[in-house]
This record gives structure tokens, sequence and C-alpha cells, in this order.
């Protein structure tokens, strides 16, 4: 059966599109169609305005997140900070959250709205959406792309990323972005991989779903003859207390600059929670800032010069499936304890988060599922700087474990 | 005799509106008038347009950088990368260049068309046209204010700061921005100062009219009891072509990444020195860029740690007087020798621009002139994070020089 224009991928449709099978105005008459049959349960979309100019992606549909200067938005928490308010809903199961804070562009990837979407993360806004919808996403090394345009929220951890539904497409957006590492990528065959398996210190959070997920691509691999190495962080970097800790002192000191206008503007209008943050009722100090810094810069280091070691880190991307209910996006039960002085609202310690402080890349598998049969995302990472390695190997990889779990929620292929 | 409007200080300004002794229109209309009388020399504007909304400056008049969101705006050179460009003058002799990038902004406060202006710095755009023009600036700490909405350049080094007439002036600014210590700043008695003299690795370029600032401002000190040390970098980063070299990989990494928008768009618009920045002529490695900045990393730790045994560093500001001429804003003769194998456009090795990548705050105060009756200001420059308790040591020294050096250019005092 052919498949309609809005269940191709990106790279299926730049194909039809280069060959003249396909016009850009059906093909954008397809998706708005389709869009039109599925918004009103999806909610994926803040504005829509479908617009064209010629560019090197031209006549594809992608969705960007309503914290970017576009026309075409798709939904987003309060300026990427807060964890509830969209009615966005996921598309495998209207009755449950599609994770945030990048909701409408995880959201509209899976139900078919767009192929390609942007999304941003600070925190775990690419992958935990990613995971909780069923597709692809990169989360590209820190400050491989510009974050200009896009609203500010900790400026040393804020990244640019994207959804699609297929490793491929991701690399389509990769390319465009002009994301290069120092040497070409390499194809590498299944039995010269050597792959870290880094459940990491949040571990003890995980649900059954993340478990098995873990387990399973831990056998798969194996099978396959993949060299599959259990780690640990490092021992002075394993305390999942201070880890959360430092990354709650740097973004809520670096939030508080990004948010003094909204606040001095029109702050009855903002989220009590960003009010804090702006008036520091955490009361961080610079000295505070400037220490958790210096930590995470030599942790940085430490993790990356490791990850080096590897072809590749496979380690989990969100706590389990997606919870029932739109009101919580997705904040681990087990936060208060990791919580020191800080509200609740930003401890977001969900598995695949603290390598954001990293800097390093990631990409999201969306190879398993959960107890209720929606899907659980698993992570590979790579060091900085190596996204296309990054990219290449997760194709790889990604074949290898859709050959073993055939029900792809939203896998065109 | 009275002082016209636009002749007064922003303090002394938001004073008289705070009074109802002035309307904000008769004070706008004041300022447009004597615009409308000196611009056509100056040429300090790129656009102009008088608006006005109730705020914590409501009345004033603040000119903002060519490259930051906004409706009234001041020139700069393109994107503030370029070295050229606009025709804007030096008000102390139209016949030289008031410095690069923040030029409009530097011209505006000098020429009286403002009290305050917005400019950034990557490298020196705000010091540099300081020092050229006489008037007061300060570069906070980096990340103390958002640059959401201001053009990217190279993010880790880029920094809004302020042009004024008075350090009084600077603060209300700092104020308005949220920038605060972690203690309150204190008034210190002169005999409690301990000033660090750091003519830096780059002495070797200052031209006499530095060179005889530098001396004045350390017999002035020393004759009102103020203990000044003459101190070295530490010899780990003693090295001005290392220095150099540094910041040019990272400034380069970073606007490659910064422009690659403006560069996809409309190449053809874009100055041909940022196009070989997009196009990586330079063949700078991602490599090569983590350990430049590993390496920056370092040396600001150590140069902040040594900068807290100290009151203020003081430090030359420019190498000389404005240069003549309006097509060379201000690189130094010497460039060349330091430059590796990156294009020349960038070496600006200007004294006070390689305080900026250690993200210390610093302020320009014009205390002196040079052998064209030019302009030549000193840099007093504190540890990061320490930008109030930098402003009150600045007003008390400010008016140290001002009681020895009478003339002051555009002085209202």
């Amino acid at each position: 059966m052919t498949p309609r224009l809005h269940e191709l991928t990106a790279t299926q449709v730049l194909e039809l599109l280069q060959n003249n099978t396909v016009t850009v105005e059906t093909y954008a008459r397809g998706l708005l169609d389709h869009i039109k049959e599925t918004e009103s349960i999806v909610k994926a979309w803040a504005f829509l305005v479908p617009v064209g100019e010629r560019g090197p992606l031209h006549g594809l549909a992608i969705g960007v997140k309503d914290i970017m200067n576009s026309k075409g938005k798709t939904t987003t928490t309060e300026f990427a900070v807060t964890n509830s308010g969209p009615d966005t809903t996921n598309p495998c199961d209207p009755k449950r959250t599609p994770g945030g804070s990048s909701c409408g562009s995880a959201a509209a990837v899976a139900a078919l709205h767009v192929p390609l979407s942007l999304g941003s993360q600070t925190g775990g806004s690419l992958i935990r959406p990613a995971s909780f919808t069923g597709v692809y996403a990169l989360k590209p090394t820190f400050n491989t792309i510009s974050t200009e345009g896009q609203k500010a929220i900790a400026p040393i951890f804020d990244t640019c990323g994207f959804f699609a539904r297929c490793v491929e497409d991701l690399k389509i957006l990769a390319d465009v972005f002009g994301i290069e590492d120092d040497e070409p990528a390499r194809d590498m065959l299944l039995g010269e991989m050597s792959i870290a398996l880094m459940k990491t210190p949040m571990w003890p959070t995980a649900g059954p779903g993340t478990i098995s997920a873990i387990e399973a691509v831990t056998v798969i691999l194996r099978e396959r003859g993949i060299k599959v190495e259990e780690v640990s962080f490092p021992p002075e970097i394993s305390d999942p207390e201070e880890l959360d800790r430092l990354q709650q002192v740097i973004t809520q000191a670096e939030a508080r600059i990004s948010f003094l206008r909204e606040y001095r503007i029109d702050k009855d209008n903002l989220a009590p929670e960003i009010c804090e943050i702006v008036e520091n009722t955490a009361r961080i100090t610079h000295k505070e800032r400037e220490q958790a810094s210096d930590r995470y810069y030599h942790m940085r280091r430490i993790i990356n010069d490791w990850a080096r070691g590897y072809t590749v880190i496979l380690a989990p991307s969100a706590e389990d499936e997606a919870p029932v209910g739109l009101g919580d996006m997705g904040r681990a039960t087990f936060n208060t304890m990791w919580t020191v002085s800080v509200p609740l609202y930003l401890s977001v310690t969900l598995q695949a988060d603290i390598l954001q402080g990293f800097h390093m890349p990631v990409v999201n598998i969306p190879a398993f599922s959960g107890a209720n049969d929606m899907p659980v995302g698993v992570s590979l990472v790579g060091p900085r700087f190596r996204d296309q390695q990054l990219l290449t190997t997760s194709l790889v990889l990604a074949r290898v474990f859709r050959a073993r779990v055939p029900r792809q929620l939203s896998d065109p292929s």
C-alpha cells in the first residue's frame, strides 16, 4: 500500500520533491488536511501559518517550538521552564502527556503532522518527550547550533535540537545546521563496536519499562556480537545529589538573568515559579554559581575524555513510559530526595538530563515499549563534537533494534 | 550658567523628571534639537525613532547599538565584527574614528545626544571607543545581563554594557539590569585601597598617550597615599601570542555558528571576513576549540583568584588616542606579530581586550589626554561578579583623577 504523504519521512519527501513526483503544494495540502483531522485531539500547534520560501529544505514542513522566532509554532510549556500548561496530548495515547517542554514538536512528529520539528533542551526537554512519544531526537553537542532567536533560559545549557521519525531525517537537519565532526564519520562493523552501558547515578528512579528496555537492548547487542560493558560514572562524579544540585544552581542563576526582562515588563503574567527564580528566593550566590560552574567544568572534561574510549554510551532516556494525565509532564517521583534548597519544579532528574550538563550529543532511539504498550526510548550518547559519528552509529544500531522489535509506534519502515 | 538639557547626566535628568521640574516632552525635544544640530557631523545614528513607554527610566533617552532589537539605533560596524564601515565621527575631533564596534553608542554619549547608551563587547568594543571618545563605560561581568535580542558573535565572550558621562550614570543602568554583588559594595578610604597596576603582556604596543596616562595615574594615586603595586600576569599566562591565538580560535569557532544563518540566507551581502569565518578558511578544528576553551578556563580562574587580592586592577584602555581617519577604527599596528594562521581583521590586541576573555568587569575612566589633546582612558578591572564594588571604587577614583586633571572633554561637573 502506498503511504499517504504525511506518513513519509523527510528523506522520502525530499526525494519526491526533487524528482517532481510531488509538488510542494500537494505535499503541503496533504499535511494540512491530516493536521486538520487530528489536531483537535493532539493539540500540538500554538500557531500554524503555512509559509514557503526556497531554501535547502524547500517544500519540507518543519514544526518550530514556540520559544523560537518563527511563524508556524508548536506548543511548549511556559518559556520551556514550567512543567505543565499546554493541553497537547501524546499521539500514542491521548490520555497521557507527551512530556515537556518540547511537547508540541514531539507530538507533531509522532502524530505525522510533520516529518521534522525543532525543539530545545535545557534539562531534558528533547530526549524525554521523544522517549514518551516514540520518536527519534537529536540533542546536539552544546553550541553547535546558534540559539539566537530562541528564548534564553540557561545559556550554558540551552541547546537547539530536532525530532524526526528516523535517524536519516535527523541527519538532514544536522547537515543543514552545518554540524561537522573533525574527522569524517565512519561506518563501523558491529564487531568493532564497543558500547558502554551507563545506567547513571539516577538508575534507582528507573521504572519497569526503562529497566526492561535497557535489559532488552543489552541482550540484543550482545547477541549481535557487540561488546557491551556496564560502567559507572567515575567515583568523583557519582553523587546524584551533587549532580542535581549543581545543575539547579547554574540553571537558576542563569535563568534569573534570562527572565529579568519578562519580570520587569509583566511579572503578573509570568508563572510564579519563574518569578521566584528572578527574585532568587533560593538565595543562590555568585560564589555558589562559580563553584558549581567550576565543578561542572571539571566533570565535563572527565566524562568526555572517558567517553572517547567507547563507540557510544547507552543510557536510559526517561524513567518509564509517559505518565497518565496532562498535568504532570514527567517529573520524577523520586525528585524530592535530590532536592536541597531549590524549588521542586526544576528538579527533573530524569536519566538523560544529567548528560545535558556535560554538553554531549544524545540521540533517542524509540525502540521499546512499556507495560502499557507506550514507547520507551534508549539514549545513545557520544563525546562532544562527534555528532555525525553518533548519527552514523545510531543508524546502524536503530536497524539492529528494529530487526528485533518489529512493532514501531510511528516508524514508517 | 544653567546647563542645557542635553548637557545633563542621566542622574541629573532623572531627578528633574521625578521633581516635575522638567517634563519628558521638554527633555525629549531638547535632545532631538541638539541631535539635529550635530548629527550631520557625528553620524552616530542608524535609525532614530523617538518612543516613550513608562518604565524605571521613564523619560530618559538611551541610545541602543544597532545589533540589538530596538527602534532607535546607534551605528555599529557590520554585525560588530568588521573593523570599518559606518561614517560615525569622533565628537572630540571629526577627523578621527570614535573606535569600534560600538561607535555610534560611544559617539552619541560623547556628543551629548543622549546621556546613556547600550553597546556590546566581544573583544574591545566598549572600552576602546569609550577611551577614544572620552566617556565612561562599563563592561559588566560576563553573563550578568542577558544578551537575548542582541546579535550573537561569540556567545562565550559577548557582553552587553553601557556608556555614560559619569560613574553614577553607569550605576543607574547596572541597577536597572539587576546587577548585584554577593556582598554590599562598600565605600573604602583611599588609604585602605590596594591597586594592582597591570600593564598586560601587550604593553609593548602602548603609544605615548597611554604610557603617560598610566604614569600620571600612578603618580596621582601614590600622592593620595594609595598603594599601587606593579604586577605581571602569572608566568603561565604571560605569553601575548598565546593569549591572542586562544581568543581568535574561540571567537572564530563560535562566530562560525552565529553567522551560519546570515551566510545561508544572503552571503552575497555579508562582509568577506564574515564569510571566511563561516567557511572556516582558518581550518579551526573542534579539538583546537576545546583545547583553547580549557586553557582559557584555567587562566580565567587563576586571574580571578589573583584579582581578589586587590581593591582594583589598573590597566590601559587602548593603545593611544583615537587614530586619524575613519577607515581604521583602532586596530593595533603591532597585530601582525601576534597573528598566527588567522585573518588579520579579528586581531585587535588592544590592551583591555584580553580581560574580556577572563569575564571580568571593566570600567573605562576618561581621565587623560594624549599628544593631540584627544582623550585617553584607563581601565579599572575587578574580579567577576563584583561589578557594584567596582563602580563604587571607580566613583572614588574618578573624583581623585578629576581633581588633578581639570579639563574633561565631555564631563558635566
